[in-house]
């Protein structure tokens, strides 16, 4: 079943069952190249093999389903559905622990003593539940609001999270290894409830705000804002509103700048090196790379591997990035000049079909095929499953694919993204993430009547640049002002925005 | 005479002479930060200094103003003005190593045996007169464009290159070491001919279509368009626009992504070092830096001095910029905070008076002082010459500023740009620049009506590509190409545009 | 126990019990600084959490002691004492697979199929024993010797492949978790046959050196030499041939070049990555690092955080070292300047107390602290063993130490080696350590009488350089040669050595 | 002329002229390779073209030889024979802006205020006569020693700065563009004089010593040491001190290690960009190099040319220099897999032929090539002097050599050294130098008897260490010391030495 449904990379099976009528929307892949959606990051393996400490109190849990249990917590509290609530004083130290590492989220905090600005903000929420979005959910709180909470991935939710936010007293439906079934049920345990109806809508990958619209369209009127932040989730919204159905604001927070290139080139640049060493402790040093695609994931890997040693080769299809990798100091290639040589290919396309078959008969032995792209279609792995070659399950996310020679191709998470598979996303990062939705949510929710109308709205720079302002303590990174007189000879406003919109970083 | 002119670095003063209803435009900077004219790149001090042989020739020629001249080419042809046309020779040499590397516009000329996309055009141009000029007009007239062309810059015209233009056959009207009243004349002859009349203007600045809008209004009749490459110039258009008197379109050719990526980020990665070693010798190993700003230029600055082992601060206004220098590695303080301790100061702002007296006071000894942002307005020079400091002049475009302690700050170029002043602009920058030129007058002169209106347009991201693409073959750099599968997967054409027009490269 | 007996990280404590006498003699540590072994690379925690297939079967077995078992193999062979021989087919594909990344011994193989450079040689080991291992004894053999071996690390053993190498016919004396008696019994049973006397040692942190010593003095009539590949173990021959006790030439192949940069600078630069992502998934970007200690190990350390983006600060003693690191490009400070601000703290100095309690209590919350050098005595972790403090351990080889006031540091792996105990070390690495051990044997086995005598030689240069191109065609690297000419020129033999003895490299 | 004597780069060809008996020894060059002389450092054109402004005053000296010139200083002393003394001022300010940059000299002289080191040493010394030259003479005198001087190179010497140091009353014989008679006259001044007797040699070269050889061998009676700095110099003692004719101690100080690194690795990783920069403008990102030679020189280089964007080749004939470029990230080839394809091809291997005819050949249009390896050998330009190819002399230093099909190499130049011929040497490099001499001096002169015997040794690694730590404070680096309890634990003296002599840095 793992290998039928990609767990983290994608667009769960399950939608083409429920809503075949949806199906064609679902399936287009977004127009913008090289972004990727870390709001899907936790995958099943990622979680069973790496994380922290969290997950291996789950083999002592029972295998009754949650939805038939009766819980309530210490207060008596029983709206709700996860795992085991008992399990709530481990979830919150591993809140702490993330609260340390999410200065922004306690900086907004602090603030929000005097003003509540989601003061009656009615927020439904389908996210990863982790502690990361423990703290943006008690964030929230702090900030006026009350929140109901669905998990956007079967595989991802942290019980004992869930449990601490149960106990905490919030309304959240999720566990770990959901069904199809559950999966929708949570979301509509979320949405549906007497007497409480949401005005704001925080979802991470659209299938909550596809929910209401199939279910409740009605609920709308009420809603002031939807924010989103995968690139799936962005791509339905521009879908809808191209079709003139998008019947309320929504932000997307997806690409705003400082969430950009903390997930790509930032992350990237890391979780490459830590996704190969940790599936196949190979030693980078001298070794011939080929990394299919230039964008910021590009730039990362091929960044990363430079600086250990490697050999780097580039392919691009863009003449502009193709002459940043020449610049870079990247032998730009195509892929058949240099197959027979490498000894690692690494794909960051966004495209499909880059790794093709003929391309895996002719690679060397011992070579190393992954996907830092987008989804799973860059490598043809399809291809691969046929009689002649023999796989070999070598470690959790490891295949030995086997020629008939005696020849082993070495492939990771079979061709599923690596980063979110075989390495982890710092806390950082998703602070950053978790930020942007936090200030996206009080925009909407505040902003004056008109502001925003019923299309799809970056955030604003002068947000964006908030985001980034709340992360430099982190650095102990000290932020120069402008004078009166420099902001004035600049045109510019002291307080920003300081970069016209179209400004490249 | 120097002082108060600082060449190759701004507006030349005449201009507030002349024009002086027009000054308060001029002044105002435009409101894009970090940007920077390379077309005002070869100031008398370099050329002087550093540049190839062709300068040598210089000595030996006469006094006479060229304008009392009678001059004529070998053909017998008089339609130009130039300092001696018996340079030809030399200066032809220069233009042939020129274009050895200029392929891109090398390759318009060969595919322009058969169509001649300029055929008809009348171009009046005014640039900086050099080798890599030549080849661009030499490439325009093989397009089909007749061409007339004055100088930009009253220092930058090497001579022997405009004797071999005219020799054959353009109509240049250029000199160096032109006098204000030459600058403008120039512009007049360019223009002002019977029985001829522009049909596109190629401006560098924005001078020559200043003087058309001043003297000859009715000629933007016939104009289909403007291509400008400066900042200050492209600042001009904006203006114009903004108040309604833009009356034909115009190419905003210096914010195209390939032009400003080599100019600033690829370019001054170099010519940092480059400026630095010419004028002072400095062993950068050790040595501790400053770098105000962390735009493209400054990011050049950065990578290129952390990567020849110095110890590098930044300071930043923007807060994204200022978390971009935290990842990569450079702590982000205030000027104050280092300013004791550094060896080396470098201003990147687009501002002024970033460093000011009091910090200049409390560097240390030795302490090198320069500016690689835009204009002369980043380090206060001014406030250094005051009685009690004595200026030393140990090198060309190298001043000891004495404290009356005997404390010496070293500063460079007296506060004008360092890359321009002391450091050489490669010709495959020139090349992309031209190249882009070449281009947007092709688009505006062939464009159908309707498709430009009276404002100003960035390069169609098409044409972007298209000048990277020719620059590709100097580096044996090979595309891939879409297949029709993945073009279709991907929603784009297969020959592009590849990206959006948000992309941040 | 773990925590008392810090397995992988130096002496076991059993020899303090057997060999009082000895006992000061083996608590000197070597004066070599900046060395350290990988020999002893493999400890129970790695094994345990990260490294391949081969562990998970552990599980299964009975707790009946091998020693206890009847164990023979398919042959009726019954010469070894290891876990399980049912494990050999699972061994031997780790050997299959290890071969591969080993080619400069299968290279040695092919060589040995004319000559048999070990003919007659009886050789008694005591190493890890491992797939890497296993290759090199069966090179060995290949080569014509008789190898009887046992494990010099109570931990390290892989069952699986002491099993393989039983079914091969070799006697083997290992198995994972063998008691302090049961590793002294083992060897005993590799030395102590009737029949058979061994005439060369290859040992790995002098323990089976000693054993002879203590037990079997007269066997060293016969023995031809010993090759000693640890730091530990070398320092005892040393104090050995100093102390005039030293009867056999031995082979100090520890500071042979090629091992020297593999196991500290290359190795170091990609497992100090490795080992702190693993543990405790930092981001490197932004962090403000100090590594204690610029030989290779800290090279190799800081050249990595730098690349990877973190601010690093250095500490040393010798001024030759500290100039190196300004000139790289990095602060060097003492540790009391930055303690307060940095993120992580990383020791490469050999030496002992260099992170002490008072820098303990001084380091903000969540610093991050690790060692990287020599043994474990770098951090004095045993500060940290007071009432006022609370250990939490929040992962495998993670522990939080919580002050009073909450602050929390989080310490990796005990203060032991994190290269060791928390990241892999590349086959590549331990190929190097194999094909110089294996050559060691071939010289010292065939040098002619009188070449070597009763002391502590380096490996010759000419072997170090062989050893270097044996691994060339791993990287498709090609050499070039001298011509006659350039030979003479260079004073050179063509075939090398190339450098005199003091080069540095 | 210029052509027929390499300035800078050897042996003088007057040696060839007077000593033809000792030609052969002269000839043969120095086995150790990798090292070059930074002592011959300023040749004729890199003073010419780029030095600071002292030599602009040379154009207006008349055309007297010194040698025919009465002179005296202003107290009336005539003992020396330079130029002019009339530029003692401006040279006096050349000495003071370079002792700003010599600390450690400066630190010395602070000590000496106490003790005199040097008290009753004569020294004589025959180096390169430069400001920083001048700081160490006066260094010297003000630790004890009467100094008399003369210069290693005809070309290089700044009479500004000797007319300062005979102002100041040192007995200085130099001046730029001595003939080879003035040369060996100004030598046997210095040593030749009545009444005054050398206890001491400075040389740099080796000629004064070998002067003292040939005319005045008593002298060494009364000698105490030589101190030699330059390669050629060095092979000259341990060529006499094998052939059992040395008869006084000598100290290398080439070959200490901070001298090295810095003279080579640092420098050149600057002096490689620097001397590209200067003669042919290129841009490094992007371009395709190679560099033949991996040791110090060509490490520098590479890791130059990489952090600037070049796509960087190695050729190497020592495996394990081979390995070191594989595991830095270079792809190692021979010259002629790549020959057609670079851009650059730069020389670093201190052999001779390594660019021949036929690869010149085979280089594509616009190729560069340069040496920045020993002396003038390693480009075959010789073969470049056949008629059907033309020079043509572009710039100073760059030649283009332009094949019958209108291809061009563009030469720098001729082959000599890149990095002494077109780039400078940063004063920081020249003061490590100096201060190695100085102490080089002191320790032979206050030696115990019998601690040197008559050969050549190596600075003492305490020395060496020294050297290091007195110009740590220019980096306001802040070095570590050890507690009594490291001390003992490492088995150190708490001040050093602090390494083996082995030891690789």
């Amino acid at each position: 079943m793992l290998k039928k449904k990609p767990a983290g990379s994608g667009q769960p099976i399950v939608k083409q069952i429920q809503f075949a009528d949806q199906k064609q929307e679902f399936n287009k892949r977004p127009t913008k190249i090289g972004r990727r959606s870390l709001s899907r990051s936790i995958s099943q393996s990622s979680t069973d093999s790496y994380s922290s400490a969290a997950s291996y109190t789950d083999s002592s849990d029972d295998e009754t389903s949650p939805r038939d249990k009766q819980q309530k917590n210490t207060k008596g509290n029983g709206d709700f559905c996860i795992k085991n609530i008992k399990q709530a004083d481990f979830g919150r130290r591993e809140i702490e622990i993330a609260e340390q590492e999410m200065p922004a989220l306690m900086a907004l905090r602090k603030r929000a003593q005097g003003e509540k600005p989601l003061a009656g903000a009615k927020v439904v929420g389908c996210t990863h539940i982790t502690a990361q979005t423990a703290v943006l959910m008690e964030t929230l709180a702090a900030l006026g609001a009350q929140c109901r909470w669905a998990a956007c991935n079967i595989y991802s939710t942290q019980n004992e999270v869930a449990a601490a936010l149960a106990e905490g007293g919030f309304s959240v439906f999720a566990w770990k290894g959901e069904s199809e079934d559950d999966f929708w049920w949570c979301i509509d345990r979320c949405v549906n409830l007497e007497g409480w109806q949401p005005n704001m809508i925080l979802d991470d990958g659209g299938d909550l705000t596809h929910w209401i619209y199939k279910k409740y369209p009605n609920m709308f009127k009420k809603i002031k804002g939807i924010v989103e932040e995968s690139v799936t989730g962005v791509h339905r919204l521009y879908q809808l509103s191209k079709a003139g159905k998008l019947c309320v604001p929504a932000m997307n927070v997806n690409d705003s700048v400082t969430k950009q290139k903390f997930d790509n080139l930032y992350c990237c640049r890391e979780s490459i090196l830590d996704g190969l060493k940790r599936t196949t402790d190979v030693m980078f040093g001298g070794k011939q790379v080929i990394v299919c695609g230039y964008g910021e994931v590009g730039k990362g890997c091929c960044a990363a591997l430079k600086a250990m040693g490697s050999i780097v080769y580039v392919t691009e299809i863009d003449p502009i990035c193709a002459l940043q990798a020449c610049m870079d100091g990247f032998r730009l290639v195509k892929l058949n000049e240099v197959i027979r040589q490498v000894d690692i290919v690494i794909t960051c396309t966004g495209n499909k079909n880059v790794v093709v078959r003929e391309y895996l008969d002719r690679m060397k032995n011992g070579c190393i095929v992954c996907n830092m792209g987008h989804s799973n279609t860059e490598i043809d792995v399809a291809s691969l499953r046929t009689p002649e070659l023999t796989w070999e399950r070598v470690r959790s996310q490891v295949d030995h694919v086997i020629w008939p020679d005696g020849k082993r191709i070495v492939l990771l998470a079979e061709g599923r993204l690596l980063n979110l598979s075989c390495s982890t996303v710092p806390t950082f990062v998703l602070s950053i993430t978790a930020t942007t939705q936090a200030l996206a949510l009080i925009e909407l929710y505040n902003a004056p009547e008109g502001r925003y109308k019923q299309d799809v709205y970056l955030l604003p720079k002068k947000m964006d640049e908030y985001v980034a302002s709340l992360h430099l303590p982190t650095f102990d990174a000290h932020l120069t002002e402008l004078s009166d007189e420099q902001a004035k000879y600049l045109g510019l406003n002291k307080n920003g925005p300081f970069k016209p919109n179209y400004y490249r970083y």
